[in-house]
């Protein structure tokens, strides 16, 4: 059987090989550094707004597809519905990013009617997973989450169960689940919390990595290593959000599998 | 009585104690800029596009509103005049930055609608204030000011005194007035000219000082010599737009109230 | 008759000293770094979505228009066919940055049609060059080229030939042609495709170059040397992603019309 960390390291091989299309429906703060951690990892993005393209490209040649919710009115709501749909016809593996459930009603919703198409992994705060997984909690201040991640795993099993998903809830500690096995993640710097959009962009790496493993689990314990061990390595040389940022990228343009295999800190919970 | 030094420096005491949530509504082109600027002076950015979602956030936990007509369309004006009066209800502050008010006209019509709903500060250029004023003056080329901003001090001490709110005119100098009393500032660089949403996410500072300061006066004398400051230091070893962009950023991050209370050059106006 | 590396030094030069307004219609990704590359050469941006607006700012001071359809949405679709034809009627030049057209049939519609209204110029990749001449050839994958810049050579001179537009296609080489004469430039390097929005920001700097030049050829053969070698020399310092972005806004910034005279790979097709 595969160490978590093999796993990380081969799902980065298969990325860089395969170099996944990745059609991001996301919120209009991070366009730009989602696509730049896409490419700077090795995928391919794609952005677009018009509901027949985006079933188009599914249909062509779209490996994988981030659903987005943070800055979500009712046209995109409507295309975010249409386009899981259509991905599920295409055959195209989706994760769910639902930034600031449970705190605004609109978003909450619409998130919960998402769902109804099943994901291959969903990523959130403990407050975010805690809320869609409609149990009691902790509702989150803004975009940042109140409740700690190891809080929210009793809840991340049970949406994991309930979808069929993969569930990464991102905190100090990363939890990865899918209901059944659950591994952490420990790499990682709290500067990565002060550049907008680095976790909304994890939600990218997600679908580039499900588009690159065996499983959505194995996709989200490599998630959760290539972008923490890249933003230690960032942060290590670059202690301000400023020049961070630009580390960061090329931190995950330097990344090797075999980093992974001798960095990454990921244990496979009792 | 207080130094204007003192203020700028107690108000980013307070700002980096109470991480003010600032909801922004802003143009398509700095929604990044503007949440890494906010991120790393100390605030916690939101950005929201539906109006419900803003009503509610406005009551849960905002302690600030920006609106930014730079990038203004139908639909976002509509959700700007409802947000301004949700945001007065729910008793939060809110900034209005009139990009490039007085050269176009749909958004002169739509600043003028706005402004029945009194903000807490106005931040513009010599040709913005003056145009928002109702006075004659030099038009705008652009969102760039055809006027020096000493041209527009009689006019933002009308607008202050017409609105209620402090009006902070940026340029080589700054001038800030609540129609009674003047400062001036004259930290900065023209290089902050040259990076795009400089001052765009200038007006997200003014929100979060608003929500950190007794009064929005405070807040603007605050914000002048906070990104000034910053901008002058990141110019002084990064020359170039693109180094220059991360250095502010990071300069942001370091700035502590002791090199306010030193470096700042606020004058108070005779 | 002037050499290519003296028209390309003699556009810049031009530029710098006129400073053209730029209306940018363009896609939600790279409006900020279209806005910080138009700046860093010399330029001033103005992004629009209004068309009342775009339609008085054409006519108060805009120098230059670019359409990009990155990602087009209906709305977006008709403001774009109502500038083009209020460019024309002002006197505007616009330049066509036809993204993924070929691959996705809506855009492809859009942008035939939007050809009814001459541009100044056309930028794309060899599959978007191929598809808007008609011609049979293959698909790019995503916003990706899957063809070479020299096998789109007959397409672009049957484009210019057809539209009267200067065609600039690029890749590894670039190709300008007006259907008669065609300039290749070699100048760049590989890792300006690694980061979001540098193609499409070249589709301003076209804009600004046509603005600047005695023909829409002229400023095409300028566009590809400025940005060619101020990308080449960015990657010399730093070859990873993220800090190659903020060196390559500096180089823009520190290019000289001497060093386009001296080291600038245009060469004249025989």
């Amino acid at each position: 059987m595969k160490t978590p960390n093999q796993i990380a390291a081969e799902v980065l091989t298969t990325l860089r090989n395969k170099r996944p299309l990745i059609l991001n429906l996301t919120n209009n703060v991070v366009q730009s550094i989602t696509a730049n951690m896409l490419l700077a990892v090795g995928g391919v993005p794609v952005m677009l707004t018009h509901s027949e393209e985006i079933r188009d490209l599914l249909h062509i040649c779209a490996n994988g597809m981030l659903v987005n919710v943070g800055t979500l009115n009712e046209q995109q709501a409507h295309t975010m519905k249409t386009a899981v749909r259509d991905a599920a016809k295409a055959g195209v593996p989706w994760v769910l990013d639902p930034v600031a459930v449970g705190l605004l009603k609109f978003r909450t919703e619409v998130c919960n009617e998402l769902l109804s198409t099943p994901p291959a992994m969903i990523r959130g705060n403990a407050s975010e997973i805690i809320a869609l997984a409609g149990a009691q909690g902790a509702l989150c201040r803004g975009v940042e989450s109140a409740a700690d991640s190891a809080a929210a795993l009793p809840a991340a099993q049970a949406l994991a169960r309930k979808t069929g998903a993969a569930v990464l809830v991102t905190g100090e500690t990363d939890y990865i689940t899918d209901g059944a096995r659950t591994i952490t993640c420990t790499n990682g710097h709290e500067i990565m919390t002060r550049v907008t959009g680095v976790g909304c962009a994890m939600g990218a790496l997600c679908a580039a990595c499900v588009a690159s493993a065996d499983t959505a689990f194995d996709a989200a314990v490599a998630t959760a290593a290539i972008l923490g061990l890249a933003g230690e390595r960032a942060a290590a040389t670059c202690p301000h959000p400023g020049t961070f940022a630009a580390a960061l990228l090329d931190e995950l343009d330097k990344l090797t599998p075999q980093a992974l295999q001798n960095d990454a800190r990921l244990t496979e919970a009792p």
